[in-house]
């Protein structure tokens, strides 16, 4: 693996990395500034021996020409790399790269949480069959340290649940919409001119991106294959300034959320996992109701280590290269002196739950009919379906009057019902939401 | 190492506890609630081989009798023993029989802050020519994975600052005067009635339990040897409802804060460390601000991570044994598989800086005549020493008027020999408090 420097007995770790953009120029300038660092924290000098770009033609500032290529393939199977910092993106194209370094027993650090949500099994069973370290800290809310904390902090510990603010531009869209009483078209809008959001803001808006960090968050903290595919996904394009006000009106904020939760069956104890995104309200004394702007936090649920939450920059290029880096130095002292990380573990197998087996609270706003006896006729619905209501809120309207229930907890298929038979009364002109209330 | 079961192949791991206080009771409980998560999470079964207590009189629930023994040295270097958990705290005692345990090749895990920051490089020394493991995250914060990022996840970045409310007892008794406007004395009685506060509380008040803690954290940030008598320590018995008063008049509360800073000097760049703990103003928009009754939260500033903060319990028996067990699933994985954690990282070797040098602001809190021409003298005597003044406020007194400066960042040298040549005046008839103010 790492060879003895002709000049020194101290043993150089090849490294190639694969993207230039912004986390990929990012790492690269802060290896060729703190080299003396790396050296010193690793007992081994890091050697860039190859960078993987898509165009070659590109102007690449900060990097020796000599060492791009267009052929990552090629690259990560050389002989003189020892260690694959991956950070490009995307799904398919990096995980066939990703795929023949492991294979190649080269050690990889990715930031890529769309790759190790959708296949975390798959890299994972190859890098135990090779005795390659597979690390990705900054694929969850970047320089914040979640990953290790859950995979080594924790790990005498057991995790009931974790509950984040996992992607900034929708936090950054919901708290101006907060605190300006602003719609969601405008402030998206602003994240997109400020550079928060993408041309095509699907990946967080939509809660996808959030998703994928809340699979890899519920791998961890139950030792068991959670993927992209079993988290229960909703985003925030739905939310109105309107609701906004709403939940200021109950004491709260809205979040976009992602849950994971270890669920306890109560007649057989059987426990199984819901992994779940969607906004809901936040009471304003959670600590998670204060994270502004595009910060991120994660509030983690263990039995013995009680409530602890993490916060900071989850996004951005340094703080992302900080995680990589983080990463790269535990790897690269693993090539030097032997030994290597824990893999996934995965040996509680717990099942994911249905969707509709989750308890939670609900924040329900109608517009009914102005005449005694509505609250009568909606009350005992939400009883018919074994809702328990916690408050109930009327006020006048322009077409009606408006009414607000918040509800004691309740399963997502009671409430779904509740809803159904809510719609079929005359008395209920419509259901304008239904947004969840987290974090009591 | 480990030896084979002969049963299985599951490789054991011997155990050996020493002492059975409120940490050590708990990691025996939770060793036995959880034995099969361990044993799937070390790929081996811990057993525990015996536990070392000072009185063999004292019943002992929930622990063989055959296991108890009051010869903690001979038990550590015992064949059968592969790992030994420290729980028994003090220092001198624990000293020897950790320096025994590595000494034999055996790993140690610890929750000594004490001990640690007291005598890190030479366990860390004998940790390293043994080849064995040192742990301590339970030392600093208790649940609260700080230790790790430290060590792992922020080893490719440059923490510029660590600065953290790490003393439970003293951010109960601070927030209770901040909150009901008691004084200190009785909020410290109320904190003894419950268990918070020890029949002696001189650890905790006056600030040595924190500044173990900060000398530890200091040494992970800057990669270099601080030690116990490296923290500069100030506690919080001087503080009086008054001051907590003025604080919220200047938008402030008052914390007892770890602050362990990178300076850097301007002229030549040489950099150097400053670890001390006192009390502080923290202005109520700062993240530490919140962090109220008994929990900890620790903030860090790194150059390419920016602003992190952990935040949770910082002490009890569950918290802390969380992060022992954390620690044993660790140390018990190389034991089974091969490997070493990082050692003591002191490549740097930064000097500590004399507290003279430190720079911060001040809240200067004074009585001075109640005649014109006063304000004139005081801020002559601030100019005079280098140190400029942000905001003054005054306000009449019975006993002449009250003179509230608060002033911008200046050195403790300068803020002293101020304060000095204010006691000269004749103008100035008492300095009430000088108190600095952090966090901006």
């Amino acid at each position: 693996m790492a060879e003895l420097n002709t000049e020194s007995t101290t043993p150089t770790v090849g490294v190639a990395l694969l993207g230039m953009g912004t986390v990929g120029r990012e790492v690269l300038r802060i290896l060729g500034e703190a080299e003396q660092d790396f050296t010193a924290r690793i007992d081994g000098r890091l050697e860039v021996r190859g960078v993987a770009v898509s165009d070659l033609s590109k102007p690449r500032e900060g990097v020796d020409p000599a060492l791009l290529t267009d052929d990552a393939l090629g690259l990560v199977k050389r002989d003189d790399i020892d260690l694959v910092i991956e950070v490009i993106g995307g799904i398919d194209y990096p995980r066939t790269i990703v795929m023949a370094a492991l294979n190649a027993g080269k050690s990889v650090v990715t930031a890529n949480k769309a790759l190790v949500a959708a296949h975390a099994m798959e890299l994972a069973d190859a890098a135990d069959a090779s005795g390659a370290d597979l690390f990705f800290e900054a694929a969850v809310a970047a320089a914040i340290p979640v990953v290790g904390p859950l995979r080594r902090s924790l790990a005498g510990d057991k995790v009931n649940a974790v509950m984040g603010i996992l992607n900034g531009t929708t936090n950054f869209i919901l708290d101006a919409m907060d605190k300006r009483g602003a719609s969601y078209d405008v402030m998206l809008a602003e994240a997109t001119e400020l550079g928060y959001a993408e041309a095509d803001p699907s990946a967080d808006v939509d809660g996808y991106d959030a998703a994928s960090k809340a699979a890899i968050l519920a791998s961890l903290a139950f030792h068991s294959p959670v993927g992209f595919d079993d988290v229960h996904c909703e985003g925030i394009r739905n939310i109105t300034a309107d609701d906004i006000a709403a939940a200021k009106a109950a004491g709260c904020t809205i979040k976009l959320l992602g849950i994971c939760e270890r669920l306890v069956d109560e007649e057989s104890g059987d426990e199984s996992i819901s992994a779940r995104v969607y906004p809901a309200l936040v009471p304003l004394s959670h600590p998670l109701a204060t994270v502004s702007e595009s910060f991120n936090a994660i509030f983690v649920i263990a039995e013995h280590a009680g409530r602890l939450m993490f916060y900071g920059n989850g996004a951005g290029g340094a703080p992302t290269a900080s995680a990589v880096l983080g990463d790269v130095v535990a790897a690269a002292r693993n090539v030097v002196h032997g030994g290597r990380a824990p893999g996934m573990s995965t040996y509680a197998n717990l099942p994911i739950a249905d969707f509709g087996a989750v308890r939670t609270r609900y924040h329900v706003d109608m517009t009914v009919q102005d005449r005694p006896g509505v609250l009568a006729e909606v009350a005992s619905t939400f009883a018919a379906h074994g809702v328990s209501i916690k408050t109930v809120r009327q006020e006048e309207n322009v077409d009606g009057a408006r009414l607000v229930v918040i509800t004691h907890h309740a399963t997502e298929q009671a409430l779904e019902e509740t809803v159904d038979a809510l719609m079929q009364l005359e008395a209920v002109k419509n259901v304008r939401s239904v947004i969840r209330m987290e974090g009591n």
